[in-house]
């Protein structure tokens, strides 16, 4: 179960750091402990194959209550795996052992809203009144499509989904308020209702799609141009798929300008030990 | 869509309260509406059919974090329809023109987990710190099981549903801990299995069940002695189904005895605007 050095080496040799990338065989303690001892920066896509990965939003506890209550309310966007206790860096559903001061390979640290530090771990930052919330994220639903033979255009690509805010408000909750965002994939017509019917079996990783077909009806006026992302190649046949997207709670979240705040930097996602077949409703 | 008042009255009838008892065929606000006013005290089963009925706690906003978090981290035993504002008493998602504070048929109050009152409405009680959680209860699926042909028997009987406490812990928040209490259900061996699927498409109102077949596992001894409700007749090929169960979170709230706590009084529900088929997940 490691991909970890594949090189016989004797004790004198020096250690490279790029023996130690993780792979797609890794399991996710595997993956965490190389991120934890600073092996490993980089993205997260295709690491630990079959388990879930996971946006992290860090708050303090003062506003956790508020952002609680909005992930409550709007489940689609902000499908909530996990939540620690005040002060710990454990979270005890999703990943035991871990610690969300040190596992994730980057994280981005925001002050009043604005970006003021990209750092790999967050010692200089974690106070006893820190609340990491987990959720869940959508390269989940895509590993299950794709094994379904439908095709993700940008992953083929190796480019961004295409995100998009829309003029759907979200329930606001305390201080939080804004903008659903969604994500929008092209599907083919013939695939879509296969599209919905296994998302769907993915509550915790944004579930079923939101809106199928009529951008306008979202207030998106031009598809060529998403707000965040990559504009997506569509073919002949294809429908524009449009499903709630993680980045709306952060979006919500930057715009409430908590005094801090902490996330994932984008794609340095936190790999959990859940299986994504265990988060199956039906 | 009213059954109130069949009779044409003169203005100079009398009002009888019997008359304007509300039925199956009433819609959720006009059920509210009567009880509201004070023309229904009575248990809420079968009114307004179709439409999702929901258990209450309402909390104070100190302690309504920890409850928050707990309902998240036990979402089988808690499924929440809705939270409110801390001293709003509207529940703007499940029913916007309610009033928590009168729509409820009888109250049960809790100061320091004891009873010490059971009132009709709460203008005594509420505060602007007050927090309503409106949580989905097994009416809902149980409706959908005797549509599809699965018996239950404590329907048949009158009788209430047996609930066990078990041995498996909830997921403890903050000052609210305990353990997972159940429904049990007697279905026929040759339904199990519909009756997983069918409940399984209502996450809202604790979904699929917890446990199949074997009490001993949960740590109930006796199935015959039941810690709330009525124990269960068994016909010979039936087999025990364990649902989680709204006990649950009002029993965990209790033993933390919080200054005040208010619940519906059992059987005496709120009446939300949901459809039931709308909470279908799939």
């Amino acid at each position: 179960m490691t991909t970890i050095s594949p090189l016989t080496r004797t004790s004198s040799d020096p250690v490279l750091i790029d023996e130690r990338r993780p792979g797609a065989s890794s399991s996710p303690s595997e993956v965490r402990s190389l991120v934890r001892h600073g092996h490993w920066t980089g993205v997260t896509a295709g690491l630990a194959e079959g388990f879930a990965q996971a946006n992290l939003v860090i708050l303090p506890r003062e506003v956790a209550y508020d952002f609680l209550l909005f992930c409550q309310r709007n489940p689609k966007p902000c499908p909530l795996l996990d939540v620690t206790d005040p002060g710990s860096p454990r979270p005890a559903f999703a990943a035991p052992d871990a610690d969300l001061r040190t596992d994730v390979p980057r994280y981005h640290v925001y002050r009043d809203g604005q970006l003021v530090d990209t750092p790999i771990d967050l010692s200089a930052y974690w106070t006893d009144s820190m609340v990491g919330f987990l959720l869940g994220c959508s390269f989940t639903f895509e590993h299950e499509l794709i094994r379904a033979g439908i095709r993700m255009r940008h992953v083929e690509r190796c480019c961004n989904v295409a995100m998009y805010r829309t003029s759907v408000a979200c329930r606001p909750a305390g201080i939080f308020a804004g903008p659903l965002v969604v994500s929008m994939r092209p599907i083919p017509a013939s695939r879509v209702s296969d599209a919905v019917s296994i998302s769907a079996r993915f509550p915790a990783v944004h579930g079923a799609p939101v809106h199928i077909g009529r951008p306008q009806a979202l207030g998106i006026k031009d598809l060529s141009r998403p707000d965040w992302g990559d504009a997506q190649e569509f073919g002949e046949d294809d429908v524009p798929v449009f499903w709630a997207c993680g980045v709306t709670p952060q979006a919500v979240a930057l715009e409430a300008k908590p005094p801090l705040m902490i996330t994932h930097a984008p794609g340095h996602m936190f790999v959990t030990d859940i299986p994504i077949r265990s988060l199956a409703s039906f």
